[in-house]
């Protein structure tokens, strides 16, 4: 963290500032308690095709930069921020990472720099692997410490998120098999702002669907990659992700073979989560709902254990554009920068 | 079938005419070919609470019936009818169903006559076990037989309307291992018109929640003695209802180990469903959307085998009030009285 | 009407079928008597950009024409049919109007020949004016009679559709002034498949707009023509859309200064729509839901009069697709073609 | 505003918090910078039936509060505090507001003493008039002097504080005929938690509805009471409430006869509301959307002239919880304690 004071504030662009994950960062960083002081201010916010609108033709709800002009995503408007947060295509973020200087808190939104597999990598997204930057989901074992200071942060995808924090404990305390199941209910910002007739309103409202099925899924070796890390053998994951009706939110259905009782998985969570401000762990009998966490950093988690089945099962429900994208985000430039790690967030959500 | 014509036409109760299921099996009813042609009419409409209300006050979609009073739900209001309809809460058909003639054909919306299993509908429902009945869902091998000139029709639950004709031709064929995994998402319709604050708009809307999970919902057993019945060994049912924020549609997403390709399973699902009118095998590559099935009585599916995972994955979709309520009712009853299995029900949906 | 039979049936082609007037009017289709009788049958079925494709990756809930492939809408696709429906961006019809035989039934579902002012189209639209055909509204005084047997038809605007069926009756018998004020939401299908930002799920979901404010919207001509023509005076009319997260439906809010009473107001509605199959009157006190008119082809009034205001309110409510589109579009047609004006046409919604 | 510090912070007491406007208040009061630094702390959270019960239970959002108990709506249980804010069934804030302390800061959000006129009262509600406390909308003309410092304030209705806004300027400044027409769009959470058919997920979702109508609905004095009161001669207020598919978000589409300029309407607008930090204009051309201020206490409008029509139509959208019922009360709260006036409101919207 620099020195950062009202009269030389922390500077902090956004490339891709018109589209979700843009959006959802300055709505954090607008309310961020540095922001609000005047230690940190909001620099060059860059699009590609929306450069030369205004802010507030993207995003009316972010009055306070209503008129903030969108320049190019180019090196030269990205040079001489402190942070810039990254939320561009996939594959394009390497680039601007390398022609930055090694100072720069560069936080990527997007995928490039997720997995550690580069064939995994380039069997899913289909490109050469960039390589691999600390991993911005701070509840997993040891990545705390590894964002604490860092320079460069891969932010997870919103799936892998909900159902990481989901069977984390579980994988890391060996309490199931290696066989991880998901379905992960989502709203429709998890797939951007791109102009495809399935993501129209007339489209999406009133109907649910299925994609992505059968293990083609892009977050299917990231939900691998981290279950994988804290087991003894590696982890198997099916994951099916459905589209919902609803503008935020996931709901991951995770279960994995068991022979621990529900009070024992239980108490593996309990301890496992005691001490995370962004985790919350519902009492026995009751499950979460994404309408609770809508602009909130929190993970909802509800679990039993099906004994006829001989299943864990473990529910969780995360806002995919905060915990899952920006809150994610913010969260880990805190421990980067050295705020506190909840500055900015909020374990409140909008509701109903 | 009696012999129905426009003088002497054959006459229909519906028992909680005021209910969601009751509404669909008179939407369905009113543009049946039998009655459209004068052949069927409609009776008896009943209720409970809502006796002495009109029906347009409960179903103002339902024009034709709008002024159509509704009685209460006794023996004597039901008496007479040629065909009874009945979707009242569970636990409430075994007295009006002894009451009626044999000759009655008594179609049961609720759960009553479901299960074979005693010691399980106890154990789920709580009350004394009243019988089996023929089991209203006609896909399932030998189930037509048992419908074609029945007078007692159980018609399954919406859920195992999903699930079971998205497992039955794995699991008849044993292409898969008997371990199946049920996560289905639902509208608000299958819950009914019970005033709960969780079904309110405000809390419905903008949200998805899992409920009964675990195996606790009442569907778990009954999707277990569907798929159990057609295969070597008792199959295990793992089973997550998650209500997403839409009136109607359920998307089930269904896997179990396999080790078959995914061409070879297709082979098995085309040749189970090759014939039935009412299941449509989407083309490798696609998945269903509930939108589609809006209003049909159309189950569609999709699948594919997720290699790595080991698991055959297949997804299905259906509106739970028609195809998984009411138009599966309609379809029995099509059976029971000699028509045409399909008339009255539609492969078109409405859609957006 | 042709003397279509089974084996020489009536031929119909729809140009714009990947739309969602195109798959409206083909969901229509493939209920009318005509056409499951075998005497009417669909021909082509064109598109612009998604020529080549099957009409089923377009319209996922029309099973029986899924394998259907596009072709392109030219004159020598369209020739040869006895029916043509087309639903084409506004400014294509005329040309293609043109080349077809005079006795070719042509059924415009774009706004080229619904107005009969030149000047108000080219102040509108922008381009020339093609010229002005019989106006598909039935239930407007007059408007029957042109239909009968027509060759040409120009189906109304959705919102001049609803606007007008409120209006009509004052306006004819006299009882307001002739100052209209029109407030009407939409479901987002009224705004077509458009890939535009503002039509994305995520941007409706959860969210009601505003938009063509001040008399600038399309319709508010063709809905000052419709009531100006039964008018002895000319009737000024304000309009104001608003768009709803809801894919179907639209509910306008339609007032004028009157002196009468609640009474005598209903006393004039009453008359007015006395023998018409798809207008309702709702009794006094109650008024109409979009959620009761999916998919049928009714237009629910109801009306009181605000006395301290002095105003008349009348409130409308239709599908946008159904009534306010295709429905009809094939009411009139069954008027041009000498079927029973019903056939095909539902009073009956899809709820909930 | 007492003298509160952290080690003697000033008590706030929340009566019906099991509610909708209770969880509102309860969000905002946890982001409120006197309640964050310690120096206002929540007391006693008050419910009706739902007493004993934890507020988890009804407000899963409210973690931070999840494990408190709701106690019984009664004197005892709200005496001691310094801020009482009262969220109950109209009719019932009379009495305990007699027994409470002159000093305590009673703020209530039901309508009891919002209207000035006893008949009108009476006529609209049916019980005795209770009295009139200072109206919550300080962007009225006196109001906030009036709420400064008050120890008694009405909050005002949801409806009237949007059509309040969109016309207060051309009303005062008299550029108008005083006869206002208001349609106004608004989501669900507005008729509250009340377990009534017609609020169910089945019913709201895909629909829209009008109500209330005629001028019948309660809301109509208190925005005629609004505008007359800044106008010279009595204003005459024609509504029509519509009930659209989404939790929150009001849009009223506001009209009145007028004979000056699209430019000569927005000088007047601009310079009513040039200093007010909850109300935003939008430039020419340009609309609200609800979207864009859920959870923000801000009004955003748009307004034109309809030159055709000769009618300015001004378009508002507001939050009806949060500047609509709860950030009107905090806003309120603030004048009254002498905080800053916009302390824990936000003009940042959660989107999409």
């Amino acid at each position: 963290m620099g020195d950062w004071t009202v009269q030389n504030p922390g500077t902090i662009a956004v490339a891709g500032a018109s589209g979700y994950a843009g959006g959802e960062i300055l709505r954090l960083l607008l309310g961020h308690p540095a922001y609000v002081r005047g230690e940190l201010s909001i620099g060059a916010l860059t699009a590609g095709g929306n450069t030369g609108t205004t802010l507030g033709e993207h995003h009316a709800h972010l009055l306070p930069l209503a008129d903030r002009v969108l320049t190019a995503t180019t090196i030269d408007e990205l040079a001489g921020h402190d942070v810039v947060f990254l939320g561009l295509p996939h594959g394009n973020s390497a680039e601007i990472a390398n022609a930055l200087p090694d100072s720069t808190v560069i936080i990527d939104c997007g995928a490039d720099f997720r997995l550690t597999d580069a064939a995994a990598w380039e069997k899913y997204y289909g490109t050469a692997h960039a390589g691999t930057w600390p991993y911005g989901l701070p509840e997993l074992p040891g990545a705390r410490e590894r964002l604490t200071g860092a320079t460069r942060i891969a932010v997870p995808g919103c799936y892998p998120t909900a159902a990481s924090l989901a069977m984390a404990p579980a994988i890391a305390a060996g309490i199931v098999e290696p066989r991880v199941n998901v379905v992960a209910v989502s709203g429709t910002s998890g797939a951007g702002k791109a102009l495809k007739p399935n993501l129209l309103g007339s489209e999406v409202m009133g109907s649910v669907s299925a994609y992505g099925v059968g293990g083609v899924h892009r977050h299917t070796p990231e939900i691998r990659q981290n279950l994988s890390a804290i087991s003894d053998t590696e982890v198997t994951v099916s994951f099916t992700p459905v589209l919902a009706p609803m503008p935020r939110g996931i709901l991951a259905t995770c279960t994995a073979p068991t022979t621990v009782t529900a009070d024992e998985a239980r108490a593996v969570y309990e301890k496992a989560y005691a001490d995370e401000p962004f985790v919350h762990l519902l009492p026995e009998g009751r499950y979460p709902t994404t309408g609770s966490v809508l602009g909130s950093n929190v993970a909802v988690i509800g679990l039993t254990v099906d004994t006829e089945a001989g299943l864990l099962v473990v529910i969780s429900a995360i806002d995919n554009l905060t915990k899952g994208t920006a809150g994610g985000a913010v969260q880990s430039m805190n421990l980067a920068l050295g705020f506190t790690e909840t500055d900015g967030l909020s374990t409140v959500g909008l509701a109903p």
